[in-house]
């Protein structure tokens, strides 16, 4: 995956060479490729070539990358370390981070809409528009600024930031086997709802790790830096237990979701507890 | 232009309101809309429909508007006026014209990819894959890079990054007629010299415009700004005369390229004049 997407993001050479570096340090440092990891899992079942699910799923990472570039700004969650490392705006300046984030998410449409992603130009563009849906005013970005704005005073509210900011990336991974195996109708639902689930018990680990975690388990600054910020999340909402308790459940009924898919969704299946359980 | 802009932009609704209402300030102010009307007029040289080459132009303008939101920001150009109002991140805030610029980029592939812009999604995947290389690392966004680095103590390096930052933008407006249109290679060639003249002109009519200019005119800070912060351009390079003498030469070379469209090309060969004799 690192080395795909090392061969698909521009080389650090000619007078711009500090963007295109910062961009590469951006989203070939340390991470845990969870994007890119479901999209490929989820394409081993249907019957589909590796190529453009693992150049969609870099374009994919591509925009995760350049939002945490952008929401480390200090105008934002003003984060000075991101995966043990420092972030871009400390590692290079303030503009160039802003660039960087920019120019990542040009880089995510380039590469999917490159013929090399796929023969049928239809596919592409429906890749690249369901991307484009799933990052912009109405998914991710409408998702960071709902979190802004701190408009989220009940569960209804932090499920629905969640669900723009980052369900709607986690959806979209599941969705480029979708597209490319035009899959029936069931898979597609059945892969949506265990993304679904799974996105938002990512979440709610977020906010338990946030609660209980620690600035080394995190590699990032943390310790409850939501509850200290006044921010309502779905610990502050729920309680410890609470929330631990539809994690649970939430692994549960995502688990329940591949039944259709048998014995070739096993690794997709265990994937929930190693994604549940994470410490960091 | 304006119109056809404001029904592609997302309403202001939703708990993200404050984020689609900035996208729509900064995209649907005043502006000269010169791509757009460059793409419009060139989209007249051939026989073909107005509405994908208006959607095109849509998008164009969405990237030109998110690149002025962010090179206006503090840790960028610093402005606090742009076209006579204050910038998205002086009405707003700076992580607000952060997400604005990073949707309004979003919304500028969501336009072109939406299968409204053309029935033949192999024409959207080539407008879309044309935009990001325009406006991408090696395109708008390396442009900008160079420009912040200052690497450019001499002509050469003045030019390139004129190429990258507003030429390749210029040269895209061409593009769109031009692969719509399917165009053949000898009209093609010819709009992308008219492109290239037109866009290095403007550039120094823009260095001509920051040495001679005053706040009032340019409704942003002016007054030699370049020169005051030790910046290097075409007219502290060349001086006023030659500077002027180049865009003399620029447009009469610009309007040569049109010959082979004869009376088609009126608008457009008109329009170099009132491009370069603007004040603003």
């Amino acid at each position: 995956m690192t080395v795909a997407l090392d061969e698909l993001l521009p080389r650090a050479d000619g007078p711009e060479a500090r963007l295109t570096e910062a961009m590469r340090y951006a989203a070939l440092g340390p991470g845990k490729r969870l994007r890119p990891f479901f999209a490929l899992e989820a394409a081993r079942l249907f019957d589909i070539e590796e190529r453009p699910v693992l150049r969609a799923a870099c374009a994919l990472e591509c925009v995760h990358a350049y939002s945490l570039v952008h929401d480390d700004l200090p105008c934002m969650d003003d984060d000075d370390l991101r995966r043990g490392r420092p972030t871009v705006h400390r590692a290079y300046d303030e503009a160039t981070a802003v660039l960087a984030g920019d120019a990542l998410q040009t880089a995510a449409f380039d590469i999917l809409l490159h013929e090399d992603t796929h023969d049928d130009p239809a596919i592409r563009c429906l890749l690249a528009a369901r991307l484009s849906e799933a990052s912009g005013a109405r998914g991710m970005a409408g998702g960071q600024m709902i979190d802004l704005l701190g408009v989220r005073d009940d569960l209804g509210g932090v499920a629905r930031m969640q669900r723009l900011k980052t369900g709607a990336l986690f959806a979209y991974a599941f969705e480029i086997p979708v597209i490319i195996a035009d899959a029936e109708p069931a898979h597609r639902l059945a892969l949506m709802n265990f993304s679904n689930d799974i996105g938002l018990a990512y979440q709610i680990v977020d906010d338990l790790l946030d609660a209980e975690g620690s600035a080394e388990e995190m590699g990032k600054a943390a310790g409850g830096k939501d509850a200290a910020l006044g921010k309502t999340n779905f610990v502050t909402l729920l309680g410890l237990d609470e929330a631990r308790h539809r994690v649970a459940h939430l692994a549960d009924q995502a688990r329940g979701h591949l039944d259709m898919f048998g014995d070739d969704a096993e690794i997709l299946r265990a994937s929930v507890d190693f994604v549940l359980k994470r410490r960091s």
